[in-house]
């Protein structure tokens, strides 16, 4: 499987900072993972709370290990919170089921890793993945 | 690096306590963490439970990862209990979203760390804690 | 059971930091434990790295957990390290089997609790240790 | 608070990942925490193997928190392997005490924070982490 590259994962999170910095956000945090839900690349912005790893990460690794992006994860734990609350437990704790986990899909469908981003409101978050993995012409599902 | 001195973080304890006996509240407990999440001094007044350390440092300790103090990460609970929870989860365990946790800002904003304070009503703990950090002449966010 | 009151925990741990300023020693960081592991007290001095709490609680864990004081500790450690490996595991990490974990009794030998220094040399940190013991009239076994 | 800025972390794995390229090493991965061990920067190479996050923030993290770096820390493993396994319970199992964690100091020789590197020797981890924090002008504690 062609995954992310370290090249291409740093053009997405540049482009996501970039993004949050155009748009006025606060300071953005961004993960990018590969499709085994493990760490690529993540950068903190000069600004933000100590604890965004955490955060970011949680927004990623919780659409690959679900194979649900960050949206509908909200919907899911809107209508059924135990379940959300109980996969985040059988995941170690490593599960932030809010917009801003962001999968990446080539173009035939397959997810090829994860974006997490984390410091503004969650869309905003959204956004910034979604402008970041666009920019290296994949798919963003937000 | 200019932070929270031993010297100021005990200050702020003896004050807090002391704010809490004058008012007439239960025995605290109250805890100094640095800008890392790091504890710098922790009391717990005779007659407190036993398991007061865990719940000062997770009040603190939420406020320094998350940037965001007790008051508002209250209010980010009753709006979305599951990020709130999936958070606390990603952070070990340790975060008690509730009053009592208060960033210390120095003149310019800039976050030295945060104090938790628990044994009374929450409200009782916030104002305790920012009896403490009114004493040494630094900002408290409740 | 009369216990260690906080007034002398504060006296404990500030006996324990002078006495390491007297004799040149690194910053120290002290805790003071009651009779079930529970914190009563903890300062770090300035200067210190920030992974102190943990070393100083897990010194004076152990001593309680296992009713044993940290040189015996290390010993045992010594002659059969998988069983220090697994009783630090069934407490959950929370155990640091070196000497600077101290107990402390009351003339009768009943156990009111434990302290645990760290900071410079494990037989330094004992000695700093047994100096705020004996300043409140208690029995350290180091 | 003057800490290391995203620009100066992003330098920092740069040169470190040119260096291993430059001396033919395995393909690396390098992390930068703050002062208060949390990750400021992390990238992986293409061909590492997945789990390379851990080992890196490992590597760093203990730098911090026992203010040891990896050298001396594998001495301490050396002499006292269970010190050091009981250190590493007491931080969440968030500790490798191998050369490739190295303390990064300011010309006062205040901790600013720390660099892991792993996918090589740890000598070889070492030497790249080195090379990445003398490209900025800092000094490095390998």
């Amino acid at each position: 499987m062609a995954g992310i590259s370290l090249r291409r994962a740093r053009t997405i999170i540049r482009k996501a900072l970039e993004h949050g910095k155009a748009e006025g956000m606060k300071p953005l945090s961004a993960v990018v993972l590969d499709a085994g839900g493990h760490v690529i690349a993540f950068e903190r912005e000069d600004g933000a709370s100590p604890g965004r790893f955490q955060i970011a990460q949680g927004k990623a690794y919780g659409c690959i290990m679900l194979g649900i992006a960050g949206t509908a994860q909200m919907k899911r734990a809107e209508a059924q919170a135990y379940f959300i609350a109980a996969a985040g437990a059988a995941y170690g704790g490593q599960m932030i089921p809010v917009p801003g986990g962001v999968l990446v899909r080539d173009a035939k469908g397959a997810v090829l890793g994860a974006v997490g981003v984390t410091g503004d409101s969650s869309e905003n978050d959204a956004a910034a993945a979604k402008a970041g993995i666009d920019a290296v012409g994949l798919t963003a599902e937000i």
